[in-house]
């Protein structure tokens, strides 16, 4: 996603460097087939992605900035759609203009197309407007025949390195253009590794690989039932049809259709000259980025490798070279790479990642592109980039990705550190960050351990409500099943602890206290490390520098906040949550969960005994213990946002959720209020559901027991009088959860505005205590009749997680089930629940809008789901018109950031429309 | 809602007698207050409900057609709205007009208001334009003071009477009036039945009551502070002044809130004199049924006393004497009641229940309205009525509440069995009829004795697709858990299956064998019978005749048939099922659930391997198993369905649902397939969701496991060559449930075309097998993203079910735990599982229905959630424009006479709104 952003950011600053180019090229392109791009001529450019293709466009355009590209050319998307109009004939004229721009390659290479001295090779690849899988492969060293080889051996003094460009190129060709199965290569290979009785590719000599192509041409003649082509132009035309064909291949079809691409006719085909970076001491090949990718730091940062291909390096058989000593070895090469390194960064305004190759001492770019960096560094060089004066503040908002600024706000285990660890399992990254603890097995050993002093991780299957105490003692949250939405991985978000979820190679015996994974277990003692960005459990302690906060950081946040018009809310629970949210700039808190509050010390008790009580009063009663502890938690909130809106949501969960489900504690809570073990089983028996997602929840508990909701609204109050009393100002909301029915919201509404005044009265409050009363919208019902609801709500607060659900039909806890298989298969592009879907759940979201709106202008409009945390969500939420988003607090700073990205976006894409409304219009006049 | 229905029905047909009147009184009604009904004139008429409230217009009527009516009058809504925007002043004129009209009555009556000879009582009464609680109840004999008592109990000859009504006149209007509290007067009843030493009201005696009054009055001084008025008119004044107040009681303000009541002004105000059947023995009270309410057969049915008031007659200490005796005690009275018998049935076109008093030899009609009366009545009395040309067909269609059609369908208990019985518990009447048997405690149980001739009722906590052999087997079916839509419910009404669920009173031990109920245990020989139609479990063996299927209902059907638009398909998942449908009129299948034919004998060993397989080739050998079974059982169906499209869908359960749950049973299962039982408790573990609702199933089943749909389209295409073969048409239409997105019916459409075609290809078939595919709308994603999901469905089949429950988040396994609260408190007015939520889970059906049209103009469109059987939702659907319902076989007929009650109102409104619309083109072109 992140990517996808920076691209959109990046191809519209490319617009008018390349438009230049499409205009004097306009004229003629009508029926041109071919264009160039070489050392003389630069006939595409970036804007020219529907006709060139996304690869041939680049190309073009890193060409016409005078970056010294391998020369070729690019055959346009229009030519394949001709092909296929066709039923499969090439266009008349094609390979006489393939022929000449094979002429021109010559000349500028100075070689012959698979001639007998100094060879030119070239690659054949494809390349449509958008990337799809199923479209054909790449064929490299197209032009390489019995003779070129012996010419290309002789020019470089190394016959393995030229047989094994032959063998590869007999493999591809015979594979990919003409359908050869790749196992009967294979099984080639294998007979003469055995023969020479080595194990590695790389390990087989010259003769070895001579031999092999003369095996790879038999295999080729037996199957294709004709010889290998001698002739590279033959070869070439059968390199171009395999991309015209692999249009059609039932994989791009289908992918087509199921991403609805319809606008493409075609896709271009890219001829390449070939370069070697292991032609001899002369050449090399390496790797680099303009600015260092984990710190951001402005420094040349590389490796290169001489008499090497790219192969080599990644395989990491040779150690590369920092890229200083390039100096050494060839100081112009060096200095010209230096100058490159400063035209990229001025042309793409952004730090680049660049691959390059150096044959017989002559320097070619193979590819640049945005170079992916670490949060920091992304940071800290957009920040450089502004005082450098190469980038507006706008647009360096625009090229940090949002959501990696979580990086900056947690501890992380540092690279040399991991580098060695042993992974023990993988798991989802629920909640970023790093610890390293001992393992605990259950909420109250780690509860128990850490008041001794102990560092201990949560390790569970799952964590459920009763757990949340030892969750908070424990340094880290380990769970072995669970998606991103999962119990444990909100709550660890919402306090901003590492936590994993879904390790599901962990066999944990909470009984045993031990775990086993992969062949080794674990005990009460095994100190573990987790990664709670990359899910990575790792064995031993690892070390883990506490994150800083830098002035650069400062200075992106106070950038967003001058862009952003959506604000900001975090949720959080208890009073040192609410304080870090502030710190980290919400607004206010969007979502305050009062359930957690019932867990702590004596609470449980009391609310356990008002869930077994048999009648109203016995509830009251059970309740009026709560009050006070829910009056004291309501006034260290409001002091702690001082002043900022509160949003204080009513008792959610089904009741069960307060009950213990094993035994034992059974029999403790039986004992702790004086009631039989028989009537502990009675009433969790009663209170099971086969799906309580859809069961007793929400302002379905305060419907059924009114005592509840008259209880939490007499706290808020009192907290609030209190705090008047203390002249802290408050603003608290009263929201109501899970409506469905407009009347059920009719109803509490005015149950919630009779005790807001009893309590006043009682109190003898004379003063202003303005408390919005609103709903969440987490029901489709709810978001299809929002007209009637929004006749009782001041404000809406979306709640997606739930809506997501239910509009799907999709169990956040069981949904691992199934989700793996529906993104392999692309049923679904990105799971719903981390990013909103627009497109349905959106759809349910923008007729609550609209239909809240209708009934009550200035209706509060909110969103508290997880989705107020993610980028592409956000930037939904800000163009659907919501007022505010919250998220947990260690998402504030993202969600300021794609806030204002967002609003940066949104008033581009109207300037655009206006500025093409202001052509037309233009236009029309002057017809 | 059937009596909303005749209702509707008949206040059109009303219309006309009455809007003549009212044409009359139009011109002098801009400021008249008050309406008379007494014998000289009638100022009101059944049309004028909105002024008159629809007591006022009721009692006008019955007066226009010249009815014995108490005489009285209205004062009007209008007046009423006058007085609240006053702040509470009685409308200057009022009393006077009110005066004038006390005089008619004494004029009529010949009596004198308040007077101390032959004094006239009156009653006041409230009466809105739409009933509504919290308006004030009535008070009864306004005008009796110390001195009208006495001559009241003169002229009757009896002080007890007399002295009777006026206690009950000073505690109504204390109470009601006034505002003493009940209990006030209530303690001094107590005191003197003390010291009477008698128990009951009737007990006591005339001077008893004498001085109760003494004492009532005392009472009412004391907290009114002033004594009880004696003038009539004072007590007249204060009685209309309490009706207006109650207008604005705090629930009436909420009812009409709740219910969106905002275009009424005020109540009306009726006063009618009072009419006493206990004036002596030339008086009498009864009731009246114009025609048998039980069999339908035209004949006088009723019931007198002689001195009597109604109160007698339900209390049920005297017994009264059957109508044809009145010819004996007073042959003209008789006389008059048989012609207003002729008079009622011919104006009201319809079946009347009345209440009668005759005073002093004088007979008044109190009330009549359509009476009540059993399906077969209600079939037989519509049919009489058009025979006898009192109906049209479609009137007598309107005339027979549809939902009343299954008690002709199945047997039940006769009445005079029921009255003796003892009930030990009552549920929901999850599926009608009747049935008698010894108790069964599980499936398997059930089997066994059923094999052995022994009739058994399977008595289960709840059920579950395991036990479906065992529900086969059982006589009924009785659960203590559950609700209208639970497994059993559903599974039942799909066999016709006497069935009760939810009777919470139960308290079963599968274990032990027995039932606890009420303090009786029931054990495996006790004969029980339950009424699956009331929801009764009655203790020991009551009778009860099979059904009849009358000329006359085949009649109601052939009519609707030529009426309806709507087509009718029934749920079958088995041939015999199927023919049953057929023989109750379906027109198709239009829901076949597969999963019910995996668990019959040796195919849930199959199932299970399947579900046990660890690699799909493991899987696809289980289903080659699998695949003879579901070939057979298509054939069969196909074959009873003869050419009528048969909509198959595909699986659809989580797949936890086909294992055991118990240890024994998966013992078993272990041994069966060779597993170990470790194994087992894996899988099912692995299997287990927490909402499994929204769990792995339905198309989620096929994405993971696309075999299972290979073998399931496999063997339906295979099944139609053979009927083809056979010279059997068949229509299979493939249902893939549970899509939430569109890529999901894409690829799985495709899977089953591809696989439609190797099966032809195999079978070597060249015919044409037209098989649409198709798929549910259920989830509230699909109905809003119908568009995209139309591009791949041929139709739409809504499965409101599974849409009630995503849309509310209502899981229909847990409702029971808050449903009756909220119907209790109105927050809902009937269970959305039952009859189609219109406002909400409509709005997603119409949106999916526009969208499904726009993408795909002829999408077929039907509904086979349990609501396809449901009169109220079929009108929806009818009104939405769907192509057809599907419901039980058993509800077939219920659904073709609401599907023609729906055509015939849409068209009545249709024609209605042409009539206004030329109405006021006329008017137009008159100006």
């Amino acid at each position: 996603m992140a990517k996808q952003q920076r691209n959109t950011g990046k191809s519209s600053r490319k617009t008018s460097s390349a438009s230049s180019t499409r205009k004097t090229k306009k004229k003629t392109s009508r029926t041109k087939m071919v264009y160039a791009f070489d050392g003389k001529k630069t006939e595409g450019g970036s804007a020219m992605r529907g006709l060139l293709g996304g690869k041939g466009a680049n190309l073009a355009e890193m060409n016409a900035v005078g970056l010294p590209v391998p020369p070729g050319f690019t055959i346009t998307t229009q030519t394949c759609a001709a092909y296929q109009r066709s039923g499969g004939a090439l266009p008349a004229g094609l390979m006489d203009a393939v022929r000449g721009g094979i002429r021109r390659l010559e000349r500028d290479r100075k070689r012959t197309f698979g001639g007998d001295s100094k060879p030119l090779l070239v690659s054949v690849r494809s390349g449509a407007a958008v990337s799809m899988p199923g479209m054909m492969d790449t064929i490299l060293n197209v032009g390489l025949s019995d003779a070129a080889v012996e010419a290309l051996a002789n020019e470089a003094g190394n016959r393995r390195f030229a047989f094994d460009a032959y063998r590869r190129l007999i493999n591809m060709f015979g594979n990919v253009v003409m359908g050869v199965d790749h196992e009967h290569f294979e099984v080639e290979f294998d007979r003469i590794k055995a023969a020479l009785r080595v194990k590695l590719d790389t390990d087989v000599p010259a003769e070895g690989l001579e031999k092999l192509c003369k095996a790879y041409k038999a295999v080729y003649k037996k199957h294709v039932g004709k010889p290998f082509p001698q002739d590279p132009y033959v070869q070439l035309e059968a390199g171009i049809r395999a991309v015209f064909e692999s249009w059609n291949s039932e994989r791009a079809n289908t992918y087509r259709r199921i991403n609805r691409i319809t606008d493409l006719e075609g896709t271009a085909v890219n001829v390449q000259s070939m370069v070697f970076g292991n032609m001899g001491d002369e050449s090399a090949t390496g790797v680099a980025f303009t600015r260092d990718p984990s710190t951001g730091v402005n420094e040349f940062y590389g490796e290169f490798l001489v008499n090497a291909q790219g192969e080599d390096v990644v395989a990491g058989i040779r150690t590369p070279h920092p890229i200083i000593e390039m100096k050494k070895w060839n100081k112009e090469v060096y200095q010209e790479l230096i100058d490159i390194r400063a035209q990229l960064e001025t042309h793409y305004r952004d730090m680049q990642d660049i691959e390059f190759t150096i044959e017989n001492g002559r320097l070619y770019i193979l590819q640049t592109r945005s170079g992916k960096r670490t949060g920091a560094a992304a940071v800290k060089i957009a920040c450089d980039l502004v005082r450098e004066k190469m980038l507006t503040e706008p647009e360096a908002l625009l090229s940090v990705p949002a959501g990696d600024l979580t990086q900056l706000l947690v501890p992380s285990f540092n690279a040399k550190s991991k580098k060695g660890a042993t992974v023990l399992a993988r798991g989802l990254p629920a909640s970023p960050g790093a610890a390293v603890g001992k393992l605990a097995f259950s909420a109250d050993e780690a509860v128990e351990r850490a008041l001794q002093g102990e560092k201990v991780i949560l390790v569970r299957k799952e964590t459920s409500p009763e757990d949340v105490e030892g969750m908070h003692s424990a340094v880290g949250i380990l769970t072995s099943t669970g998606g991103m939405t999962s119990h444990a991985a909100v709550v660890a978000r919402g306090w901003g602890k590492c936590c994993i979820v879904g390790a599901g190679a962990l066999q944990i015996s909470a009984a045993k206290r031990q775990v086993k994974v992969n062949g080794k277990t674990l005990g009460p003692d095994t100190v573990i490390s987790i990664d709670g960005s990359a899910g990575e459990v790792m064995l031993g302690a690892l070390s883990a520098p506490p994150p800083v906060m830098t002035p650069d950081f400062t200075r992106i946040m106070k950038w967003s906040d001058k862009q952003r018009t959506l604000k900001v809310r975090a949720n959080a629970d208890a009073p040192k949550d609410a304080l870090r949210a502030r710190e980290f700039g919400a607004e206010g808190i969007g979502l305050c969960r009062t359930e957690h509050m019932f867990f702590e010390g004596d609470r449980i008790i009391a609310m356990r005994r008002m869930i077994m009580a048999e009648s109203r009063e016995d509830r009251e009663a059970a309740l009026a213990e709560l009050l006070p502890y829910q009056r004291k938690d309501f006034v260290g909130i409001f002091t702690a946002m001082k002043g900022l809106p509160v949003t204080v949501r009513l008792l959610d969960p089904p009741l069960h959720e307060f009950l213990p489900h094993d035994e034992a504690a059974q029999k403790e809570m039986a004992k702790a209020i004086g009631v039989s073990l028989d009537e502990v089983h009675h009433r969790v028996s009663m209170l099971h559901e086969s799906n309580p997602m859809l069961g007793h929840r929400g302002c379905r508990l305060s419907v059924s027991y009114p005592e509840i909701l008259v209880m939490q609204v007499r706290a808020i109050v009192e907290a609030a009088i209190e705090c008047a009393k203390k002249r802290i100002k408050t603003i608290p909301e009263i929201m109501i959860p899970l409506v469905s029915v407009a009347s059920e919201l009719e109803m509490l509404r005015r149950l919630t505005e009779q005790t807001i005044e009893i309590v006043k009265k009682e109190r003898k409050y004379k003063g202003t205590l303005s408390i919005l009363i609103g709903t969440m919208i987490e029901t489709p019902r709810a978001a299809v009749t929002a007209d009637s609801i929004a006749e009782n709500a001041d404000f809406f607060s979306f709640g997606t997680n739930d809506l997501t659900q239910m509009a799907y039909g999709f169990s956040r806890d069981d949904i691992s089930g199934f989700l793996p298989t529906y993104l392999q298969t692309g049923i679904l592009r990105v799971d719903p629940f981390e990013s909103l879907d627009a497109h349905g759940v959106g759809a349910l979201v923008r007729t609550a809008i609209g239909h809240g709106r209708s009934t009550r202008k200035n209706i509060k409009l909110g969103v508290c789901g997880e989705h107020g945390g993610d980028p592409d969500s956000i930037s939904f939420f800000h163009n659907a018109g919501l007022d505010y988003v919250s998220c947990s607090p260690f998402r504030v700073p993202v969600a300021r950031l794609a806030a204002a990205q967002a609003a940066l976006r949104a008033t581009s894409c109207k300037r655009k429309n206006a500025n093409s409304k202001n052509a037309s219009t233009r236009n029309n006049k002057k017809r």
